[in-house]
């Protein structure tokens, strides 16, 4: 017996056409994937997709990942369909500026759980998601109070099945046993260069068995629905995350029908005309929506989600009173709020505390902290006892059947896969319930998953990168693994903390700024080796993100600095007091938080008058903003012990207070604007 | 029958010792790895490679990449035997600031291929390498004359298999049938952070089956060398690429075998010790080498390269008698020379010509230069009509049986894997013959492949990124396709040409230097949307990376743009020029190639005196070291019409023009140092 109506077929063509009239309105995106992936999209909203219209935010939802996110017309199509704060007009504004329909997928926007676009990140995302329920569930669930239980449903294309970060990401699901992950493949043979047939001829399906995920196939995506709903309702019963192959055809209805030229471009009028009719809608019509099908989302998606809500409402109010701590804490967690006083046992340093390398520093801090914050979920990338991310009692985040942790573990082993967790810390914050992941990597191999920080900044994840190795302090294993642009490439990047810490109370600053964090991103770069505990740092000038260190009357220079070259620079001004030269010793650890100071406080720190020379092991570029001059790496770097490294690239204190000198001279006598000084 | 005799096991534990004696020396380093490894190293080495140790440049040499790096130390060790110019002194000096044998393998080191050390990139090199050679077989052999029949032979270890950009690499490897390159997986069970049962639990060899490749099994490569040979013969015998699957124990020998902490650590005194009394060495003995070693290494490997290039010599002299052109041609390319007069097809435009954007621009280049370099090979990630990379009558590089192009194609279609792209472009470089590849994606997804960028300006390899869609021009597509960081990021490497053009002739100017350039790679920044052809450009002017494009006596400010922004600061200067202000217009199309200029060559573009002022549609971060001030982009792009989106962000002449009239008041009656002007 089938499990579905005439009005599901009427309500599939509704969304293809609607998505068809919406790419045409703006004369701009992509028609083709909706066409084909219509189908199944209506089977998963109307009969599967557990969504709260009325709260989108319903935290035991089934999360919708549009991983293929140029099809984000039939996504809008959706979301208006189901009664989301969506009009017809918003589909007409579809790629205009300012629009609530932009052309791909924003995190920020009502109904969509995830930024998309660039391709293989929203399947990534999608097992952070599927991680973050795995360890809610694990974590508050009891007998007869099942807070957590939702799927994570993913579509994507052959595009997104071709970047390595969903190879990753796939790989690590399998072996996570994410059985609550969904992926609807939209096999369509098609992608921009054509046929697949020209790059893309492997065996996915066998590939992701190899991942130890469950495949299966849906032969005819494009009109059997019963083949796809049987499907699903499979994929449920599974124990391993699976992927469906779902057989379409990209276009579908269109006289270009399965080739590429109806991928990314709008379809003629006259297309547009021939396929409404083939459809049996009014081609003179746009935007049609017959009120049955209206009727058929009111009352196999709004409904649905309106009483589920309800019933998890009222189970969550038991719930607090059978467990009242554990209900208060995922409450609190629900708030977006944070434990009071949790920062109280963040660690304080003087300069009597011995000198120690700041990832070890970060180290002491995750051991001080994680009982206080059980929703900070913390990995590393295969980079465990260098980085030095697990703290002491981690349990790890693993399948309970392979014997080395279990869900409720918040240590997760990422593999050497440093793109994939870079997305999944993307998909698990994005899950929401507080989730606060962090990462470990060297700092240089933060680049490789640079296409998922750009979107962690982009959509405002604020997820946390433990960068160890900042430096050529790495020393011996030389130019491939010491960072040089590293730093300026983040720094370009909008809305991202960039910490460089100097010492442990920095370091502290660095964490409670990340941790307090709504919607910022951070980079944490720690060194290898050992630093001293400073004279004047303090968690409350270090969290402004710069701050006077040391400070003499009337100073000839300024000195500005960053972690290692923070106490290299407090050397230099020593040097130099002896040749009557006063300088200013300056802490920048994170330019991002120092620019949302108020004008007055960041000038008080970098005056006009004065001239400013920065001090940093890395690529000088984006030091312009706030110093004058620069002393920094102009050369990859090389391999030897990390000291003489160091006095080979003249990150001496002599040698740093000679150039210091030389500039002092240079500009004598002239007009001295402070680079924060700006004519607009 | 076996292969091998007790001298090869003595050689097999040389080898171990001789990496062992090597960290132990530095006290840093991998002793694990070449423990386990040493076996198959020394088959291949001995019974395969066709290697010439006298001339290490031997063009139809087999490839040997170490895709694990860290293992360097068996590598050297390897080098030394076989007769390269690594003494015993030089292993001595491992590790050592100025030494030529650094911490992980440098391209620019005598008989090592390719730098290696970030993972996933050696088998996505070995790939580029297997393409270069398939395409020059293709080219060039003759019947009798196998100008190019070598292969390239992988050593790559867990953690290489778990990166996506291997998986991208080995998904196209497959596709494209590549049979003479050979994978030898050094299957050990161990990564960093302990087992890989913590979180890499896939079945390998079923994945590579999947993406098309041959896969084969040692089950004991700690001590069968006769089934490691049969494994390698075999792979020789096949149409695919292999994967031989070697079972090792990592640390094989020492007392802690099989474990991590065997991995990245000096092996302690008393375990060495053991270790050679267990091998029958000496335990005083260090960097023992018996002379029946070295014996063997040169029998076996020296005098059989020897021969073997040799006997190629003799051949492609009789292939230039009988091939005069395509013998003249590949000896060119041995020379590393270019066709004379190569660039008298570039284009060149006036101002009468129409706008065209740039990207459309670099097509009609590629149209005219094609012809006359068969050494280029270009490509792209899926994006062929919107890069424009393809020239007209491109033939597609595909296995023959395809029926879509074959090997002598010099168009490849990359599929959606940016990041296998750029490593696949090093491995193409690296390959040499003169070997130029090109690949094409948008600018925002060459942040995908920035691992691969890295080691393109680390090790020098002069490939060329087509990056079009530069800017928030890209319109509908909105903020995740938008570029803003990007360029920053890049200018902040060490040797890399970071173009963009302003017109039609920098378009030919980025490829005039790109193409000529022998050991710095380029990213060449396109428009999607069109640009006017400028008054006041050249190649030769373009070619020096920034110059004054309009000049005015005693100018009150100037401007310096790139790309788009030239246009509009020419616009905004005609503007200021109404309200009696005048300015110079720069266009600094590429800072590294202005940064290469004499010193009194920049200072008359930019001098002192007078306020500068950037103007660019992305992160101004950078810029400092050119302009005072500076135009830019403070946050993410937005999505809608181009025109649209560029006014909103105040990229409008009238906007420039005003901000550019409140600089000059800004800095009146001060003295303007240029950014050019260093104290030191
Ligand atoms: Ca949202
Ligand atoms: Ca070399």
């Amino acid at each position: 017996m089938s499990h579905f109506t005439e009005i599901d077929n009427l309500a599939v063509n509704t969304l293809r056409l609607l998505s068809v009239d919406t790419v045409d309105a703006a004369q701009s995106g992509h028609p083709g994937a909706p066409l084909g992936m219509s189908p199944a999209a209506h089977v998963v909203w109307t009969k599967f997709l557990n969504l709260n219209p009325k709260n989108p935010d319903f935290c035991n939802r089934d999360r919708f990942v549009l991983s293929n996110g140029h099809a984000v017309a039939m996504l809008y199509s959706l979301l208006h369909l189901a009664g989301f704060n969506y009009k017809i007009e918003d589909l007409q504004q579809f790629r205009q500026l300012g629009s609530k329909t932009p052309g791909h997928p924003e995190f920020d926007l009502e109904g969509v759980e995830i930024t998309t676009g660039p391709l293989g990140q929203g399947i990534s995302n999608a097992v952070g998601m599927a991680i973050a329920q795995a360890n809610l569930a694990a974590t508050y669930n009891k007998p007869g109070f099942e807070l957590s239980n939702n799927h994570t449903y993913v579509f994507l294309g052959d595009g997104c099945l071709q970047e390595g970060v969903a190879s990753e990401a796939a790989s690590l699901a399998g072996h996570l046993q994410l059985k609550n992950l969904i992926a609807i493949y939209d096999h369509n043979h098609i992608t921009i260069d054509g046929s697949t047939d020209v790059s893309f001829t492997e065996d996915v399906l066998k590939r992701f068995e190899a991942y130890g995920w469950e495949v299966l196939t849906v032969e005819n995506g494009d009109s059997d629905l019963d083949a796809i709903y049987n499907a699903i309702a499979q994929a449920k019963q599974s124990n391993k995350p699976t992927l469906i192959q779902n057989k379409t055809t990209i276009g579908y209805g269109s006289v270009n029908e399965g080739t590429h030229s109806v991928h990314g471009s709008p379809l003629k009028a006259d297309d547009i005309a021939q396929l409404k009719t083939k459809f049996g809608f009014d081609p003179k019509k746009k935007f049609d929506v017959p009120q049955e099908v209206y009727d058929l989302y009111k009352t196999q998606l709004a409904q649905r989600g309106l009483e589920s809500n309800k019933i998890w409402d009222q189970n969550f109010a038991q719930y607090k009173q059978k467990y009242p701590e554990l209900g208060a804490e995922f409450q609190r967690r629900l708030n977006g709020e944070l434990p009071a006083n949790w920062d109280s046992t963040l660690p304080v340093y003087t300069p009597k505390d011995s000198a120690i390398a700041t990832r070890k520093l970060s180290e002491m801090l995750l051991d001080s902290i994680h009982s206080t914050l059980p929703e900070v979920l913390g990995g590393s990338a295969d980079l465990t006892p260098s980085n030095l991310t697990r703290w002491k009692e981690a349990k790890d985040f693993q399948p309970p059947s392979s014997g080395l942790g279990d869900y409720s573990g918040r240590y997760i082993r990422y593999g050497i896969r440093e793109h994939a967790m870079g997305a999944i810390l993307n998909g698990i914050s994005a899950y929401g319930v507080g989730y606060k992941p962090y990462s470990g990597t060297f700092l240089n191999f933060v680049a490789y998953a640079a296409g998922a920080v750009r979107l962690s900044a982009l959509s405002g994840h604020p997820i946390v990168w433990v960068a160890t190795h900042d430096s050529i302090g790495v020393g011996e294993d030389g130019p491939t693994h010491q960072p040089i642009e590293t730093l300026a490439h983040f720094r370009a990047l909008p809305n991202l903390h960039v910490w460089r810490p100097a010492d442990g109370n920095e370091v502290s600053a660095a964490y409670k700024v990340a941790i307090e964090s709504k919607s910022t991103p951070s980079i944490i770069a720690l060194t290898r080796q050992n630093l001293p505990q400073l004279e004047g740092t303090s968690i409350e000038k270090a969290s402004k993100g710069g701050y006077v260190l040391q400070d003499v009357a009337n100073p000839d220079l300024i000195f500005v600095a960053t972690g290692s070259e923070v106490s290299l620079s407090v050397d230099a001004a020593k040097i130099l007091a002896s040749q009557n030269i006063k300088a200013r010793v300056v802490s920048l650890p994170d330019w991002l938080s120092f620019d949302r100071q108020p004008e007055q406080y960041r000038k008080s720190v970098l005056p006009d008058g004065v001239p400013i020379l920065s001090v940093e092991v890395l690529a000088t570029n984006g030091w312009g903003k706030y110093a004058h001059q620069h002393i920094g790496m102009t050369t990859f770097g090389a391999s030897g012990k990390a000291p003489l490294v160091f006095k080979h690239f003249g990150f001496t204190p002599e040698v740093v207070a000679e150039k210091a000198a030389k500039t002092v001279s240079f500009y004598k006598g002239k007009t001295i604007v402070s680079p924060l000084s700006s004519p607009f």
